[in-house]
């Protein structure tokens, strides 16, 4: 897989994580890019997410760069809007390019005032070690408490013409996305308009980073952004558009419920037969965060009445006595009852890596969705009740 | 303390649940007493929720019994149904009652057919041991995953008069009441009408038991009943026995968050300030269904900003430039921003078995609301992932 044409990226360690690893990145575009991104719903949003919205309405949907930082949020602080707009002015320096060109985002701790003179000192390195190849350090520094990097990427061809998106993400706690979730980045050489970018990034957020949840919480500093330059010489149809950037941003979302905090499984739930499919996303998504229906995946247990009881709680109206649950493939409850299944034959198919629940309410409902989440272990209480110390 | 007069207790172990321990509870009053309850409002509904539901219709608000097993919840069972139904049948007719009088409860495993002939062979030797001072062993036989026994009473004086009220309940796990959780019975020999009895019983179990999460999931069986049998020969004022019963349910309700699946500690959350006090309530659930608040809280470490990034996510307008956190009496965050505190001694005060949270919103906002939860632990995890094997 080749990377979009006209973009560069570069890491330092600028200081700002405890720990010496790469901690600031930036993205850039060889040239100005039609930009779309959405955000956080959480009421208290972080200087960084405010400041990106600004600028993209300033630029009309455009920007050359984004600059990104772990390690800190940059959140509930007395200096966040200050440094936001301090670094997003240097970098923009830096680059030559006007400062509404530039997206901001930060990632890490809530609350701790964050350092702009670290980021102003690491920012002529940072510059300077811009690189067409180095996507995948920018990907790696990112990361917060993710143990793997996350990166998808997808082809379009329109005649002999081709076109590539690549993404990357981060997040692995913290995780319910309302529009976004955490960081994630897009780009590609695709001819794409901010107006279409931007209707086709919302619809393609809808069916897959708000589709996914580790611990239900919806963090502050939420962002996916996406640039599209237009280098590749092709405009693709909407659709094919589309189609493409839902496969890269679902594998990105799936790629964050996998590697979620503490979690050995990823759990794809699929419901099927509700009356709409905003019903049936509900419904998956209430199945998704209940902690009895997560800790019996990680136990590898059948319980099949904690998933019937979860939907229950969904606030969907269905029929009890019309539901079937499938678990990795087999029936274990046929008309809201229990279906006859090998109790230990499955218990050693929910040991793998990968599990599958189907609930289906029987009858004429068209109303389906697919929502991703994992397992809940004990080592999601041991990474969060010790983050900051 | 003394006990309502006119009632008496009895259990046994009928072979319900795999450890031989009581299992089957009566819980009788000599005289048909005023009767109201307050059910789960999960869509799944166990036929015992049904049946009750129904028999306080037929009897317009009267019951004589109480009869409940653990160890099994009947529900989403094939002959959930018909088991109820016999059993609450059998009930009457040892005890000499209309069928419409005894209100049935199950707790336990769901998914399971229920064998009500273990019931009916241990109707006898339950009647023959009913005795109006084992109110403890009733509290007892009715504890699932629970670890300590959880009861409260109180005592309404009207001039030289002197009614009781003695409550019980069980809960550990699958627990965020909506109108109800879990099982709780409370007797008293105060004369209240039925009416009344609804009427006051919804409104303190609004401020009680639908304040309290352990996990966020609403079980199938969750039922509150109570009998008024008007032994005392006191007839209190509505708004005296209302307070009387709120502190009742309240204490009932925060020894169900203490004794939490896994649980060190009860977190009380405090809203103030919010426009209105259901939406100080949505905060402060909120709150208390966060897994991140509530491993920070197990870790004992002071992170406010989780609670900021919760309360962000009720859904609830405030503005966090407002927004003061206390945790323990120390201020942690003033105006959204971090206060001045001391990390290491808020550390060990976190370290106590109680902990309290104060979001206060500045401004002239008169909503208020108290919730109460419990620290997430390690143990929630180990005891979930195999419950059922």
């Amino acid at each position: 897989m080749r990377l979009p044409q006209g973009f560069r990226y570069a890491s330092v360690y600028a200081g700002i994580r405890k720990i010496e690893k790469d901690d600031l990145a930036l993205i850039v575009s060889d040239t100005p890019a039609a930009a779309a991104a959405v955000f956080t719903q959480n009421r208290v949003v972080a200087p960084p997410v405010v400041l990106a919205r600004e600028n993209l309405r300033v630029s009309r949907g455009k920007a050359c760069a984004i600059l990104v930082n772990a390690g800190n949020a940059n959140c509930a602080t007395r200096t966040g809007d200050r440094v936001a707009l301090a670094t997003v002015r240097a970098a923009a320096k830096a680059l030559g390019v006007k400062p509404e060109y530039v997206l901001p985002a930060s990632t890490g701790v809530i609350g701790v005032e964050m350092d702009g003179g670290k980021i102003a000192t690491a920012l002529p390195a940072l510059v300077a070690g811009l690189d067409a190849g180095k996507f995948n350090e920018v990907a790696a520094a990112i990361m917060t408490t993710d143990t793997v990097r996350k990166t998808a990427f997808a082809e379009i061809k329109s005649g002999r013409r081709i076109a590539q998106i690549a993404g990357m993400t981060k997040g692995s706690g913290m995780i319910q996305p309302n529009m976004a979730t955490t960081l994630g980045f897009v780009v590609t050489d695709a001819a794409v308009s901010p107006a279409v970018l931007r209707s086709v990034l919302k619809r393609a957020i809808a069916r897959s980073y708000n589709r996914i949840t580790v611990d239900g919480d919806t963090s502050t500093n939420d962002t996916v952004a996406m640039l599209a330059n237009g280098a590749s010489g092709m405009e693709p149809a909407a659709k094919v558009f589309e189609a493409a950037l839902t496969d890269v941003l679902e594998s990105l979302a799936q790629q964050i419920a996998r590697d979620g905090e503490g979690a050995k499984k990823l759990v794809t739930i699929s419901v099927e037969g509700a009356v709409t499919e905003a019903g049936a996303e509900t419904i998956a998504r209430t199945i998704a965060n209940s902690p009895l229906v997560k800790t019996a995946i990680a136990g590898s247990d059948p319980n099949w009445g904690r998933i019937l009881c979860a939907a229950g709680n969904a606030g969907v109206k269905f029929d009890p006595r019309r539901v079937d649950i499938d678990m990795q493939g087999t029936p274990v409850c046929r008309g809201g009852l229990a279906a006859d299944f090998s109790e230990d034959q499955l218990k050693t198919k929910l040991g793998e890596r990968d599990c599958y629940i189907r609930f289906a309410i029987q009858g004429s409902g068209q109303g389906r969705a697919r929502f991703w989440t994992c397992d809940f272990t004990e080592d999601y209480i041991r990474i969060n009740a010790s983050y900051r110390t």
